[in-house]
Formats: C-alpha cells, structure tokens, sequence
C-alpha cells in the first residue's frame, strides 16, 4: 500500500508499505475512504512535534471500512463503516475511567502520531472497541471525517471548556477550521450572540453562513466593537482559536468579569497572561487537549442533520494527489483553504 | 474620633475626624471593637493601588458594635455584634444577583477603598442589610475578625475556585495567612493531601499545626518532591498564595492532568503562562475577587467550632499602636507576623 510519510524536517513522500496485519488481539484494519489533513500534520513536517519519527505515515482523522478485526474485538466486524480519529482510549486506565481519553497512559493520540495513520491507504487501529466509532449510512463520508477530529476539538476545547450557555456571549479569535468548528456547536448551547475575528474576509463570511451573530476583521477598534457589541461588559467565553499572542491577548482585552477564556491555538511557548487587568475579574483559562468523547453525541447530531460541518471542506484531492494536496494546505490562507478531503480508490 | 489614614506615597498617620453620620437610609454607623491589616493596605500605602486618595481611612476587616442605623435598616438595630467586611453588596444590581459582590456595580470593595475603613474608631456601612454579617457571641472578637477576609478569600479563590474534591490533592503555594487559611478551609472539602510550600520553616510549622499533610521548604527539589508525594502525576490544585512570578511558576511546574490552579495572590503584572507546558493537560486556571458570599456559612463553621483561624494572629497591638502595628506588618517575615490585631477602647 501506499502512505504519505514525514521524511524529516519539512520533508515528505509518499512511500511504499506493507499492508497493515492485525498484532493485539483487540486491533483492527481499516482500509481508508477519505481523510483530511490536520495543522498538526503540518507542525510534524516542520518539526514542532519532536516524537513523531521519520517515516511515519501522518493524519489522524478519516473514514474507512474495517477489513478485518482481532479475536477479541467485540463490536466491530469486516465491513462497518468506521471514523478514525487520532486519539484511542484503552478505556480501563485511570484517565480514560474519568472520560480524559487524551491522556490515556497506553493510547491517547497515537494515530499519525506513535503509529502510522489515515494518511495511508490502511491503517491498524488499536483498541477498536473503545477506539473506534460507528457510523451509518446517513452521514457522508465528508460528514464523517469533520466528526473525527475538527467538530470534537471544537466543542470540547472551545465551547465545553469555555461553558457556553444559553444567554450567554461567545467571541471566537479566529475562524480557521475549528474555529468555524465553535461557531456550529456552541449553537448546541443557544448562546445569544456569535462574535467571529478574523483577518480574513472570504472566512468571516463563511462564519456568518455558519451562524455567527457579528463579525469583525480584526484590526486596532476591535476591542472597542466587541465593548459595544456587550454593552460594555465584555463577553462570557472567549475561545483562541489561532495560537499566536496577539489572538491570546485578544480574549484577555474582550473578556467580562466572570468570563471563561478558553485556548484551542497551540501556541508552543511561553504567553504573557495580563495579570494585572484579569486578577480580579474572576477569569477562568482552559487549556485542553481533545478526548474525542463527544464523537458518539456528534455522530448523532450529524446524522440528525443538526450540524453540518461540510463547508469547511473548499478543496478536494485524489490520494495520488497527496502531496500536492499538503503544499496547498501549507499556504492555506494564501490558496483560501480551509479543510481539503483526500479520497482513497 | 481617630483614624489611620495614608497621606500619600509610603506614608500614613494617624488623624483626627468627626465620627461619621447616616448619608443614606441605608447606612449602619459600627463602632469597631477590633480590625486587622491586610496585605493591601500595604499595596495601598506603597502607592500600588493608585485609586485610593490621600487622607483616607485604611482597613476593610473588623468586629464591632452597630451604635446607629438608617430609617430603611430592617435586620440590625444598635447593640448587633456586626462582621464588617471590605465588600459591600447592593443586593440588586445584576452582578450581586449572581452572587459576584466583589463587582457590585454601586458596591463592591469601598470600605477602606472608596469610603473610610475600619481603622477608624467609627465606620460609615452602606447598605447595611446586605453588607453587615450578625454574629452571635459563641465567636469571640478574634475569631470574628478573621471571618472578614482571611477565611473567605481562603475559601472562595483558593478552594472552591481550585476545585478541591474528596480524595484530592492540593498544594499551597505560600504559608501567609491567606495560604494558611486555604488549609484550614480546604479540609471542608476532604482532600487526601494538602502539601504547602514555603520559604519560611516558622509559617510551615504553623501549616502543619493547622492541617497540612506534608510540607516543603520551597528549594530547586520542590517540584520533584512534589512529583514523588503524588506519584508523579502532579496535584489536582495549585493554590497560587504570593503573588510573585516564582509562586507562579511553581503552580504550573506541579499541577497535574486536568488540575486547576487558583491564582490568590496579587502580581500587578503579566506572569509568563507557559502553553508549551500547559496546552495539552487540561488545566483551569482561575483569577477571583473575594465577594465574601461564603462569610454566613463561615460564621456557622467558626461558632460550631468547625474552623478556628485565630492561631494565625501572633501579635496584638491596642489602636493607640497602630502605626507601631502597620510597621511590623509592613516588615511582616521578618518580624514572623502573620495577622496582628488591633483593639479598640
């Protein structure tokens, strides 16, 4: 088979493989349909994630048919059609018992990561019961790759950790993918108004279509705009949604007394946290790595037809376009990309 | 009537004026029977809290005896034994309603801030029915005095802001009093161990005495004593009780997968929040105001005996001594002062 693998720093091919075998018992292969790439894939390419090896088939998100499970896997048979997403939970660890399945001490993000990923034509998937999801009929392929990772990261990361409520306001620093990604289900929670910033334009109208309630093209007014959009109160959850200083001190500017910052951006170093104007406003900052539990609620919610992520999707790629597909995706803004789909044969 | 008053930058005195007179129907007039200092009228005096004006009256924490009350008064008349507390809630404005008295939008913190404070022999309280606390001679005038800030600051940003669970794990970083008081309150909530760090062995033994589990003359062994008294995960709570970057940043070298860290102390500054370290391990960081909401359950705990904060006061000083009292405070490791009491006539 074949996989598109990182070759070493801001290096990548696409290789020549084995075809995946089972090696637990609780494994299963999954012969790709369609996949996506993910930032992170980029920050492995450019070396910003130091463990992952070279060699390593990438990505982390997908859909697939199992082609064939290990003796213990309980609930899955050749044929289902499956999401595969980057993070997989043992499911008996002390983290995954409390749902952090993140941080599972054996799984955890091990697709595209540890072991090779849905970059490639197949994929072993480890712990299958626990750490894969049914999907049926009703949901697209395109549907189902937009479960596996950006709609989770979105409502998890962003609108969950920033406790989005009914009534309540939301500003959202960014309108990348997982961005627009807050937009669609903090809907979920009925805030009563969506504040999209964002430099770009062609996005912030992809924002409006999604649902935000005002948009601004981030600029030196824009912390006054969202005081006037709140009556002077700032808003309750601010979700950065970049991983750069100016967005992080963005939510720090906007945010209300009382109000939840909630960062998604990787940021990959050190912030100024602005002490001296949040120390008394009874803030609270998350951070959060995605568990991917609320896949099996979403599945539900797309099936239902109540979310549908699939305007993210502006580009789409043959597999044997894969390598052109990451060079566009690189210069994403540049090429107005915001997720691509690759489809496999 | 006398008064400790600042008079401008680092210098303070004690002045003579009328004893203050009902302004609105609402007011109480409470001769103070005894107060403390705070850390903050020493951030006041040295020019950090620039809203302050010269000449006046310092001091938010303090017992006394109501001796006139307003014509809208409806719950205290003369003679009540009254809490007086730095945070005075209107009771109606949007953010009391929520229980957020530190932002009350007519209130809030004014005793000692925006208004004479309980330095004074006399002291003005606006709305008396929502910001004087009743309590009954089962606590003693010590006892009382500490229910005014020191527990609820304790309470509120440190405990219940870092989420201290039963079977936890909580570290203090810092052994004042308020650090001190987050041991004492933290136990309300039945962690499994309480850790505090300190530069000072006299503050630790104090710890101990009150509670802490395990304590650690803080050094560049701390975070791996840490590690080692959690199993290496880290603790579940950071309590944050300086206010200095190195407090901080101790915070984030101990906390664990999906911990909180309550920021207690005052940095005037940004800190460097480290999202290299922190942005995948789910954790809650928290900034607070004390509102004080907690003073009628603490009043309960301290008359049934529950809490007893009174070991924190190492030295008692009468009113004619104030400034011989603000002067070993201001000099407060050195002196090894934790609270000091002030009494009236």
């Amino acid at each position: 088979m074949k996989g598109l693998a990182v070759c070493g720093k801001g290096e990548y091919a696409v290789v020549e493989r084995p075809i995946p075998e089972i090696v637990f018992p609780t494994d299963a292969i999954v012969k790709m349909t369609k996949t996506t790439i993910c930032g992170t894939d980029l920050h492995i390419i450019h070396g910003q994630i130091t463990t992952v090896p070279p060699g390593r088939i990438l990505g982390h998100e997908g859909v697939g048919i199992i082609t064939q499970v290990g003796p213990a896997v309980k609930t899955f048979k050749p044929g289902d059609k499956v999401i595969v997403t980057g993070i997989i939970p043992c499911g008996t660890c002390a983290f995954c018992k409390r749902g952090t399945y993140g941080h599972c001490t054996t799984g955890g993000w091990v697709i595209g990561n540890s072991l090779d990923g849905t970059h490639g034509e197949y994929v072993r998937v480890p712990y299958a019961d626990t750490g894969l999801n049914k999907v049926s009929d009703k949901v697209d392929d395109v549907g189902s790759v937009m479960i596996a990772d950006v709609l989770p990261t979105a409502l998890e990361c962003g609108v969950l950790s920033g406790r989005v409520k009914p009534g309540s306001t939301v500003a959202i620093v960014g309108a990348g993918p997982v961005g627009l990604g807050v937009v669609l289900t903090a809907h979920l929670y009925s805030p009563m108004k969506i504040i999209v910033i964002d430099t770009d334009e062609n996005r912030l109208r992809l924002a409006t279509q999604m649902g935000a309630t005002h948009v601004l093209v981030s600029g030196p007014d824009t912390t006054k705009a969202v005081m006037e959009l709140t009556d002077g109160a700032g808003v309750d959850t601010a979700v950065e949604a970049v991983g750069l200083p100016a967005a992080f001190d963005m939510c720090q500017q906007i945010i209300g007394v009382g109000g939840t910052i909630a960062n998604i951006g990787i940021h990959g170093s050190t912030v100024a946290l602005d002490m001296g104007r949040l120390w008394n406003k009874n803030i609270t900052l998350t951070t959060r790595l995605v568990d991917t539990v609320t896949i099996p609620m979403l599945v539900k919610l797309v099936e239902a037809g109540k979310i549908d992520a699939r305007p993210l999707v502006t580009h789409t790629y043959k597999f044997a376009d894969i390598v052109e597909a990451y060079s566009a995706f690189d210069a994403a803004a540049k090429n107005k990309v915001l997720k691509v789909i690759i489809e496999f044969d």
